[in-house]
């Protein structure tokens, strides 16, 4: 496919963003950087963004289509999005994901667990969310929330969210072998942009409806979230399933990052039109003769 | 809202797209007709169709919004997509759904049933694919095939699928009753129209996969399917739930029409945004101190 963005030259978004191997410090993540973007600016985002999503939509559907006709070996795609409130999780699935076919696309937004979720294993309910064969499927918040907001809180015994990460990594290792690609992306906002997006929210009444007092509660426990995401970030950095850590205080850059993500892993796929699974000339005469 | 489409004369495109109360005849509907469409042709429709992308996202957002603070009283959509194989329905998901953010939208594909679904009622699998407050459900194919394909195979005795006319008016004054406006569309596509579309699937490898030998079988029965949906729009034109006949010769057209006819519905709720559930100067000193 001779693109736009694959004419770009340099290393790919994904090797850009990607978590070093090892201890990871979130201090040292600029949320306001814009690593391989291919424009200038803001400016010309819109352009940049529409390009990709030409890409994409013609990516997804080679994608969707060897789903629906080898249900049994066609791959899937998991993005998984974390980050703080107003990092913009809701921005990318809107602005990126938007850009594709909903057809394609399933949607699981995790919420604090019910009291059926609480009684079985923390994977459980992240397992019947998984993408099907040829599907695109978005985690707005995921497992990661059970060493994050749990750590945090404390919400279960320390050895038990310290058991997650190994679990973590063999359950993604286990999506991987399946034929799932996962993309993991931390949005890291900053904690002055945070501040800047909580008051926008409490200065419009259209946005009341996004504001939370709890998001101050875990603001105030800015530190604590900081020291979690680091951990599961080194902890469970694995080679086939890694962590992109998203600039996430420039919102356009943000979802063209994450869209562009998206693209190079579909790319990475080299997938062909699946053969027709009729005898093309027989149904040409069939459809003539109609 | 200052709108685009909204400053257009005339009546309203549910109005000129209904299916008149009394007995149909679905050779009475043109289907190239464009009715209503403001610009000139398909030369201004992506135009249009973009003005159109930016009001439908900002209403969506507001019912959306609703459901969120208010998910015990906000009301829902419901778009009902039926068609003949290559009318368009994931044609109209892609191109105009496709223009709302996809958070707030639940596709439903409704595909022969399994056992399971076959083993209850007609309407189970229905009711439990219904869209959530706030939300705007797509049904792509719907309850209407347990009285089109199910009549004109016979998949069910015909005291059974007569019965099923009213049980679905039923269903769905229930549906309305309960805060969900039901928007009804038969994408209505010529038979000469549909052997091009069949045609052009088999004459391109990048569209085999959307070619299946049965629209064929289908479509021998022509007149059969024509009769069971005569039916269907005349039986099930309630006021409260009407049908309206989209043409959907010209792909460009259909597309803005069903955008449009969502575009009225959500505007007709004329929703606000939800106000506050906190106090904002408390809040707005809370984001300040931290």
């Amino acid at each position: 496919m001779s693109s736009h963005s694959a004419k770009r030259a340099g290393r790919p978004l994904s090797e850009l963003l990607r978590v070093p191997a090892g201890p990871v410090r979130l201090a040292d993540f600029d949320p306001s950087a814009t690593p391989g973007y291919p424009g200038h600016g803001k400016s010309d985002s819109q352009e940049e963004t529409d390009a990709l999503g030409v890409e994409l939509s013609d990516l997804q559907e080679v994608l969707y289509a060897n789903g629906r006709s080898e249900p049994e070996t066609a791959p899937g795609v998991l993005v998984v999005l974390q980050g703080m409130d107003t990092s913009g999780k809701g921005g990318v699935i809107r602005h990126a994901i938007g850009l594709v076919d909903p057809q394609g696309v399933q949607l699981a937004a995790f919420k604090a667990p019910t009291a059926e979720e609480r009684a079985h294993d923390f994977l459980w309910r992240i397992r019947k969310a998984l993408p099907g064969p040829g599907m695109i499927g978005i985690f707005d918040r995921s497992h990661y929330e059970d060493v994050l907001v749990v750590r945090v809180e404390s919400l279960v015994p320390e050895a038990e969210w310290r058991r997650r990460y190994d679990q973590i990594n063999e359950f993604e290792a286990e999506l991987v072998a399946g034929g799932t690609t996962v993309i993991k992306c931390m949005l890291n906002v900053s904690f002055e942009e945070q501040r800047r997006r909580l008051a926008e929210r409490l200065a419009e009444p259209s946005k009341y409806w996004k504001y939370n007092p709890g998001d101050v509660d875990a603001r105030l426990k800015w530190p604590a979230y900081q020291e979690a995401y680091a951990a599961a970030l080194e902890l469970c950095n694995t080679p086939d399933a890694p962590w992109h850590v998203i600039p996430a205080d420039r919102k356009w850059y943000r979802n063209w990052a994450v869209a562009e993500l998206l693209r190079e892993a579909l790319a990475d796929l080299k997938l062909d039109w699946p053969p027709a699974e009729f005898d093309v000339a027989t149904e040409q005469a069939r459809v003539e003769a109609s």
